[in-house]
């Protein structure tokens, strides 16, 4: 890569805050890999298997490995829960050296609240992978997402990783391993090439319940064959966290499983992306196109979930308060069940907006519901009601607010909240 | 009253803290009035009329009116939704006289998000009622709930105020007016007696949906026939609702409406009860009960909810700490619907512990649902899976955490979510 020549790019690449994509002229294009995954970077291999570790799972996939052929320097967010899953406490001491060669991950059993006995499970896991791979057991990142509060099965997942055989696109088997009441798998990559640079950043997730994320979500796995200096990754991932996964909620509980890994493993052959430079600012473009993508893709996915919404904040005093009403909105229960049956009962987000703790003065207020502008200065307008149940009858249900207090904004994720959602969690483990 | 004589009853009398009553040997009795209501201390009078504010509601009661016969000293604690409805911010003008001879309340319109002409509405279902009593109109206050963002329909409320008629049994009929989803009237009244001092408690309350109260909650309206000097009045409903109502979640969602009102009429005749005293400890001890009644009922017939559920957080670091992670437990989704379900997933219970922000060292944590130990110090228990599942199957489902950490406790109280509070609340306006 040619720093200088990138150089030239300054004026035109947009700010972090920014998440669209802006085709820079000629330089620079980032494009949607087809079937894009977390094996589309150069160098990544991953497998899976049907471990059966949740009884009766039969053939689902629920064990796979995700495995870098050059060691990876590697970035992490966890959840801020404080009761914090084994396989979490594990890669929070792995990664104070910030580099990993290999994830596993099952889903059926989250290891959480299992004590002792648990850390001895998520570390006997990573020793069991990398002996399959002939590496370092430090060298192995785990995550396991499923019920608290059970041990996980080690006979089925000592038999288990036995019968995981990795490949290069084996990206999509590892995002059906990880899926627990998802209904689809979450996968995407994109190419990044700019003059001198070419980089591919992919990614598989799951989310589904317990789904609030706070400096992580419920398993995410990127993945990039750029090479990036260590501090810029974590700095990276953070940000990216915070305009996606940190901005989807389903229903509002945050998961002591909670974790976001961004391993890069350097085979594009690029100087080292640092801080401040234009390349960074490139990555960062395409992190966070690929991190928003995921999001939205597990707000879309939310137990019992039939629609996305998005929630857009304008003209907040702050981007803190931006964030806090787009996500508490997005949360409140009440506007998530008017969603689903169609009811425009658009003072549900007013409400959600008054106690979420931003900054509000009523009579500034305009909220636009998609297209339809229902409050003007705090003001209920004359509307179409049945243009606003027309928006609510999309797949995907946009409320705009403008605060008019200041300049900062901010979008949030998630579903409608729906029946099915409660039918699944009345009966999740019996 | 003779203050001297209660004087003896000190060391007998339980502290703030305590919510259970105590019977004081011989000279004090706490007895909970049969049918009590917010007509059951002297003076006051009540009764309701069907109005239709909602179109199609038929003959359901709508529109209330609670009336002293003398003028009451006047406590208020309202919502702290940055979004306050316009009845919210007409009783919190009206009381910074802390008085107050009559309430009017209407269900089926929040007047809530409706600008400067629901300021307007609110004002002249005030002034209508203050005509209809013969009072000055800046002594009634004002409650309205329902929809947000509807104007009130103020031709039927002035023509439903010309049909309430009150009488000293009303207090009733103004429960039911008061109703929203609400399936059955909350009310209660506690009459006091110690040497020298006898008064009664009462009060209504309506809950259902949108309950998660912060100083306030949906609509509560108590009365008292004691006298009582005006800084402890609203010091002692403070307290109160602390242990009560603040400590209610149904869905997270806190109104904008939120109103809770305890006048005091001075009938019974007694010294004013002012703060420190025996007789004010008596007092609060009441008021606790009949908020604690009234909070219990509110989270019993949240919406859609067939049992209630109750989280006591013993040896917690803080009270704050305490209150913060009874309330998350009893407000998660995951836990309520596993509640529902009969579903014995107790690991919700330690994840919304994790996140709720409250001090927690897992190797600390013990865990009671119902009787039967299922985690201690963190870790897993061999338990009867049947029995927590006996423990789920019941009306009431308590969970005991012990979190080994100090000595403060709290307790919160919520109620299940099932299929039917998203039916519900899907179909609100439409």
């Amino acid at each position: 890569m040619d720093c200088k020549k990138l150089t030239s790019l300054h004026l035109q690449l947009p700010s972090y805050d920014q998440y669209d994509i802006v085709r820079l002229v000629m330089e620079t294009k980032i494009d949607t890999v087809n079937d894009g995954t977390a094996t589309s970077p150069q160098g990544f291999h991953a497998g899976a298997t049907a471990a059966e570790i949740k009884q009766g799972s039969g053939d689902k996939q629920d064990l796979g490995i995700l495995f870098s052929q050059e060691p990876c320097v590697t970035a992490g967010l966890f959840t801020t829960n404080r009761i914090k899953s084994a396989p979490v406490l594990l890669c929070q001491e792995r990664l104070k050296k910030g580099r990993a060669v290999a994830v596993v991950v099952n889903s059926g059993c989250a290891n959480a609240s299992t004590g002792k006995q648990g850390l001895a499970d998520a570390a006997e896991m990573a020793t069991l992978t990398a002996k399959a791979l002939g590496i370092d057991t430090e060298e192995v990142l785990v995550a396991s997402t499923g019920v608290i509060g059970q041990r996980l099965p080690m006979e089925r997942i000592r038999d288990g990783l036995n019968h995981v055989s990795l490949s290069d696109n084996g990206g999509q088997d590892l995002a059906r391993a990880m899926m627990t009441t998802d209904t689809v798998p979450k996968e995407t990559a994109v190419a990044v090439s700019a003059e001198g640079l070419r980089f591919t950043i992919g990614g598989v997730a799951k989310g589904s319940g317990m789904i609030h994320p706070n400096l992580g979500t419920l398993l995410c796995f990127l993945t990039t064959d750029a090479a990036v200096e260590p501090h810029f990754l974590q700095e990276a991932l953070h940000r990216s966290a915070d305009v996606s996964f940190n901005m989807v909620s389903i229903d509002g509980d945050t998961s002591p499983s909670d974790t976001l890994l961004l391993l890069a493993n350097g085979m594009a052959g690029n100087p080292p992306i640092s801080s401040g430079s234009q390349a960074a600012e490139l990555f960062q473009q395409a992190l966070n196109r690929v991190c928003i993508h995921l999001a939205k893709a597990v707000a879309r996915d939310g137990e019992g979930a039939t629609k996305l919404l998005e929630v857009a904040v304008n003209g907040a005093a702050s981007k803190a308060d931006a964030a806090l009403a787009a996500r508490t909105i997005v949360s409140s229960p009440l506007w998530k069940a008017a969603v689903y049956g169609r009811d425009p009962n658009w003072g549900r987000v007013v409400a959600a907006l008054g106690r979420s703790g931003a900054e509000v003065i009523e009579n500034s207020l305009d909220l636009h519901i998609g297209d339809v502008l229902v409050l003007k200065c705090g003001i209920p307008q004359s509307y179409d009601e049945a243009g606003v149940v027309r928006v609510l009858e999309k797949d995907e249900v946009p409320v705009t607010l403008n605060l008019n207090l200041g300049t900062a904004s901010a979008t949030a994720w998630g579903c409608d909240l729906t029946e099915k959602y409660v039918t699944i969690n009345s009966q999740y483990t019996t």
